[in-house]
This record gives C-alpha cells, sequence and structure tokens, in this order.
C-alpha cells in the first residue's frame, strides 16, 4: 500500500494522512452516504499517538453491524440508533492492535439483511452499491479511506464490491473473529476486509488475524482456474459472461490454465441448505426485535422472519448435515484445480435504489466455508464493475489471494 | 426430566414451577452465591405468557459473560457491573425461542478468565466450584434450576461440572452460537449447558439448537471406549485413577469394550496450542480494557494478558496449523474407537477458594472442537465428586451423549 510505505519510509506522517482523510469525507461524503458515524478530528487525532502496529494509525471504517464503544453502532435499525456499545467487538478490537484506528462506522442495510442504505454507488451512478456491507464498499472504492471491515451472510461482502469496483476479502469462516456483530445466522456470518487491492486486503487480513496472508512476491506456479460451466442457482448475464472471458483471457496471459468444470450435483442442495439454515438461525437470533418491535423493523425483514419461523428443525438439520457433507467433499473436489474462478455477482450493479442486489453466486461459497476474493477490473455491458470471485480450496486462504492478486495484475495490463 | 413431563402432562404448571424455583433460590442461593443478577418473580411471571416451544417455560440460569437485554451483564467486571446489554446475546434468544425462560444470570470469573467468583460448590463444603462457569454449575447441582448455560475456553463447562457432580455439555465447536458472549478467544470460545443428567442436557441441546440430539432410547451397539494409558500434561491422580476404575467397570457392566489407547504423539502439541491460540487472541480481544483499564483488573488477568502480548503471530500461526493438522487427524484416529473416556479434571475439586482449579485434562480436547461430556456419579479419595469426560468423533455430539448416558446409567447401578 503506497500510504502505508510512506508511514514507514518516513514521508508520510499519520496525523497528516487523517487530516487529509477527514478532508475527504468531508467533501464527499454528503453525497456518497457512506458514514453513518465518525469520531471527531481531534479525538482521532488524540488515539493515534496511543497505537502500535503494522497499520501505523491508518484510517479504518467498520460496518456498523459491529459493536464499538466509543462510536454509535445502530445495527442500520432505528432501534438501536445513536447510542454506543459497551465494549468493542474483538475484530475492533484485533485492528486497534494492529495499530489501526476506527474513525468511521460504516452504512449497513437492516442487521445486515435487504433493506437498502442511503449509501450511493461511487463507480455506478444511479445504482446501489450493493449491501449488506454497502458504506465498507462505497467509502473504499471512493477512496474516502483505504480500509474497511464488513461481514458476509450471504453474499454481503463480495456483491457490494463487485457493484463498487474493489477489492473484497471473505475469509474462510471464522479465520476472523464476529464476537461483538449483531449475529444474524451464526453459522454464516464472516467477517471480511476491503481495500483497493488484493495486496492491500492480504496485508489487512495478515496484520488484523496474525495468519501468514500477505503476499511475499508474485507467486509462480503453473496456476490451474476451473470455471464452472453452469450454475444450479440460474443463467450467466451477459455481463457476467463479458467478465468471465476478460478474467479468462487474463488468467492465460499470465499463464495459468483455465480448466471448464462442472459443479459438483451437491451445489444445488448447498445453495439451498444455505436459505434454510440462514433463516432458522434469524429467527432464533432475532427473538427479541421481532418479538417485542415488529413495527419498528423494514416490511421486508419482518416478512423474512415470520417465513422463517415456519422452518423446522428437521429441515435445519438436514440442511446443516448437507453442508457438512459437502465441506468434506470440497477437499477432494478442489484437487481438480488450484481456485475456482466465478462471477461475484449475477450482473453489474441494478440501476436504483430500492434493491441491493441478489446474492446468488455466493451463498454456496458462505455456507461452504471457503475463502472468496472479489477482484475488481472487468465490467458489464454498461461499462459498470462486474467482479470477478476468486474462490480457495478449504482453509487455503492464502493461496486463494495470492491467485486472485495474480489475475489482478494480469487484468491491469493493456490487452 | 421430571419437571418438564409434568408440565406437558398437566401435572404441574409453568408458574407453579417458577415461584417454586424462586423460594429455592431465596432459601439457598445467599450461601451459595450462584447467581449474580436475576428477574423479579412478577417480571418472570410476564415473560412466561409470551414463551412457546418445547422448553415450557422452564427456568435457565445464563452465565454472566452472555449478553442479557433486560438483566445487567457484568461479565465477572467492576469494568461492566451493573448495566444491561443493548440486545441479547444470540444464544439467549435461542432459549427464548426454544421456551426456556431466563430469569437469572449465574456469576462468572472475570471475562471467564480464572479470578475465583464468591460461588462455593453445593457437593464439597469447603471446595471451589471451579470455573469459569462458576455459577451455572453451582446452581444446576444445587437444583436451584433444572437447566443453566455456560462457556469454555480452556476447560470452564467441563471442570466446574466435575468439580460440582453435575452433567455438563461442551458441543462441538461453532455448534451453539457465541455471538453475543464476551470474547476471549474466539478460536476457543465455545457455548455449552448444564443440567442434571445427560438426557436432560441432551433434551436442552436439541430445544435450543435445532440439532437432533435428544436421546431416543438407550443406545444398543457394542461401544468402543478408549481409555488414554497416559497424557503429555500430567499424570492421573489417585483420584482420577479411581474415577476411571469405576467408569471401566460400569462400562464393562453394560456391555462396552474398553480399550486403552495411546495418545497421538502430536497430542502434547496441541495442548501447547490451545495455551498459544488463548493467548494471543485474548491479548486482541480485551484491548480496550487493558490498556485503558489496568488497575481494574485482576492482577491475575492483567499479568497474563500482559505477557501474552510477547506471543509473536509466527507462533500463533504454528499453532494454528497445528490444530488444523489435529482436527484433520481426529477424523481417522477415532475409527479405533466410538469415544474416549478420560478424568474431567486432575482431581476433586481443590480445598479452598484461592483458585478455581485447573483445565489441564480440557484444553486438548476444546482447540480440537470435539463435543465433549462431563459425567457425574464416581467420587475421588476423598469422597467428592470426580468426573468422567466422555469424548466424541469430530462432529458426532449425538454419540457422544448417548454413550455419556450409557455410563452414566451403569454408574448409577448398585455395583
Amino acid at each position: 500500500m503506497a500510504c502505508a510505505a510512506q508511514l514507514a519510509g518516513g514521508t508520510l506522517d499519520a496525523a497528516s494522512l487523517l487530516t487529509g482523510t477527514y478532508a475527504r469525507i468531508a467533501a464527499q461524503d454528503g453525497a456518497l452516504g457512506a458514514l453513518v458515524a465518525r469520531l471527531d478530528l481531534p479525538t482521532a487525532l488524540a488515539q493515534l499517538k496511543t497505537l502500535e502496529g503494522p497499520l501505523q494509525g491508518l484510517p479504518v471504517a467498520v460496518k456498523d453491524i459491529f459493536d464499538t464503544c466509543d462510536l454509535p453502532t445502530s445495527y442500520g435499525s432505528p432501534l438501536y440508533a445513536g447510542a454506543a456499545a459497551r465494549s468493542d467487538a474483538a475484530m475492533v478490537s484485533a485492528i486497534r492492535r494492529a495499530g489501526g484506528l476506527v474513525i468511521a462506522k460504516s452504512s449497513t442495510t437492516e442487521f445486515a439483511f435487504l433493506e437498502p442504505t442511503a449509501t450511493r454507488n461511487p463507480n455506478a451512478a444511479g445504482r446501489t452499491p450493493g449491501g449488506s456491507s454497502a458504506g465498507s464498499a462505497a467509502a473504499v472504492a471512493a477512496g474516502l479511506l483505504p480500509l474497511a471491515i464488513g461481514s458476509q451472510t450471504g453474499g454481503s461482502i463480495i456483491r457490494p464490491a463487485s457493484y463498487c469496483g474493489v477489492t473484497g476479502f471473505k475469509p474462510s469462516f471464522g479465520l476472523l473473529p464476529t464476537a461483538g456483530l449483531k449475529c444474524f445466522s451464526w453459522s454464516l456470518d464472516t467477517v471480511g476486509l476491503f481495500a483497493v487491492s488484493v495486496a492491500d486486503v492480504a496485508w489487512f487480513a495478515e496484520a488484523v488475524s496474525g495468519h501468514a496472508l500477505a503476499l511475499a512476491s508474485a507467486a509462480a506456479r503453473p496456476w490451474v482456474v476451473g470455471v464452472p460451466n453452469a450454475y444450479p442457482w440460474g443463467a450467466v448475464s451477459p455481463s457476467a459472461q463479458r467478465a468471465i472471458a476478460a478474467g479468462s483471457q487474463a488468467w492465460r496471459a499470465a499463464g495459468a490454465e483455465v480448466r471448464s468444470v462442472d459443479l459438483p450435483a451437491w451445489m444445488n442442495d448447498v445453495f439451498e441448505a444455505q436459505d434454510v439454515i440462514q433463516g432458522f438461525e434469524a429467527w432464533r437470533a432475532l427473538a427479541r426485535e421481532v418479538d417485542q418491535h415488529p413495527q419498528a423493523l423494514s416490511a421486508l425483514l419482518r416478512e423474512y422472519l415470520l417465513a422463517a419461523r415456519h422452518i423446522t428443525a428437521q429441515a435445519y438439520e438436514a440442511a446443516q448435515h448437507t453442508a457438512a457433507q459437502a465441506r468434506l467433499a470440497c477437499a477432494d473436489w478442489f484437487t481438480q484445480f488450484d481456485v475456482l474462478m466465478t462471477p461475484s455477482a449475477v450482473d453489474e450493479a441494478p440501476a436504483g435504489y430500492a434493491s441491493t442486489g441478489v446474492s446468488t453466486f455466493n451463498r454456496a461459497w458462505t455456507l461452504l466455508g471457503l475463502p472468496c476474493v472479489n477482484v475488481a477490473g472487468a465490467v458489464g455491458v454498461n461499462g459498470y464493475p462486474m467482479g470477478l470471485q476468486v474462490i480457495g480450496a478449504p482453509r487455503a486462504d492464502r493461496q486463494c489471494l495470492q491467485a486472485a492478486d495474480l489475475l489482478e495484475r494480469a487484468l491491469r495490463l493493456p490487452a
């Protein structure tokens, strides 16, 4: 990261960087609507002096689904509007320990479900930034801040990253801590990261996790990239086809073998199991909210929860069994290739702000717990960002990031 | 469970059960010190009317490391004393959805670490109840309530259950939700349950999890029970030997084969990795507390954290690698037997209240994420409870509970 290197080299100081960040936010976020709360600058400058660690005081935005004790924590809901949490989420603590300065909360859809935020897409005028991590994706894509965190239960990291044209990393399930994140579905909720490049997001991930994830150098190996022929959850749109073609060409130019693969027969079961598990758990996780304050929920969420209450324990158990078997099968399946490449979303960002789009291309990988990276650089038929999703083998987060980095660099080369 | 059957059969009503529970608490908890906060009876009776589900309004105690929005949530620390959380932990929500009535918070050691609580052991006068889930174990062991929840990062479910002579169940890692539990170590923190028998705890686990765990009938199969010859973390005390002898005899009387097994060579690495991972993550999870309020922490915790800050990312990554490899190896290792049986703790509860005891017999299994049940019924050389730990194969929670149920019944038969 350029600014991190300048900080390390002494050609930039963290206080100046912070002041510049606040100036950008003041100039741009009124129209963008990415941030819903922030420290005042003197408080941020004072906190800066208490930090040490590899992030060197770099400013970080935290999706407002995570608890913070010095910033309001609203979970995107009027039920929690305006108050700070009693303690920091573990992930916020980890950022602090890595030397990151959490200066702002970024917008989230209500409880990280589907009700749109007021956030705009900086790279697709008039189109949704996606969700649920709308503010984090938009803030980094617009250059307000270099780093942000979000969460994904269906497609809430990869989809907004795709729509906004920015790097999003959903690590393996459980790699980053969810404690202090408002729960929607405990078998699915996954903490993820945003940055402007794969190298940056890998470096950020290493700093906050302790796992060796930063990219030491361009990986030299004969990569085999699997590209699914078809998906049980729907057709591949013209924009997605165009992105896959660009991605495949870039991979080949980088010396990789692109191999057409069939998704296993169980993949549609996994896709459907994600929906069952999410609904069953959300009905439990949000018990008090829907029982005591149903009118304070959006109709979208309220109706979703009231429908989800009818999911039986038997259906849930069967879905969990499907997921467990598929997770075991993944290790074998991934011996045929190093990584998969798929569209990150159905299409470019949908026009308008009435919907945050759908997560069909993300749900199965979330339930499988596989590492996923949105690689930006390709565009759809209207010229808006259309991301490529690089999916790694179980627990192979570093390899997934290496592959994504290679793809990103290849996409950026002149054709 | 007798009272659940009476509720279902109409020979007991939930309001009478609740009133009786409050009377027992009023009579006994002053001396026991298991509960640190509770609803007043009229509030509890009013909540009862809003509940439906298999738990039928049964009263439940929740370890005060979980957030509750209508009861104070202190995490065992003066830093958080007395205030309610903004929302319920996902596990508290799940209890509510199952029809359980959370009437009380039970004592926890400070942030679920080692500083003793004021709780007494109802089955070993003058001896610690163990920790960190001290209040939950003691409350159920004393018969104040039928059900309670706790958490385990090292040995915080199984150890107090062993010391207090009550059933404790630490499910597979991730089976029950940790969101809304104050994080100590996100790779280890595991939600667990207490009840007076294995059948009850299995029924409770099914009700709150949606997984099929309740024991339909006594399992009829030729069980093979592995009993380790020796442990890299220390010798087997005379009390533990005595319990293992009683357990082995009970197993054989029940028709099982008891097989002496060697622990794999990697087991000591797992044991040591648990310590590294716990320390590395705790230093991050409790950043704000130790940085801003070091004097509000116990010396025990403060010194632990300040030492843990020196654990390197390299050591953490190596420990995580050890854990990941060992988890994969477990599936093969468990083909030699159905379950393992080990002592639940080093010994009977230590005399006095200066220490909550040690978790040496629990740490490796916690890091491996294996289901564990403390089976009560055996005693040590001084006649105090000395638990037997039944350990199941990866994700085989139901089989682990079935085996533990069989052992419990066999231990209760006259010799």
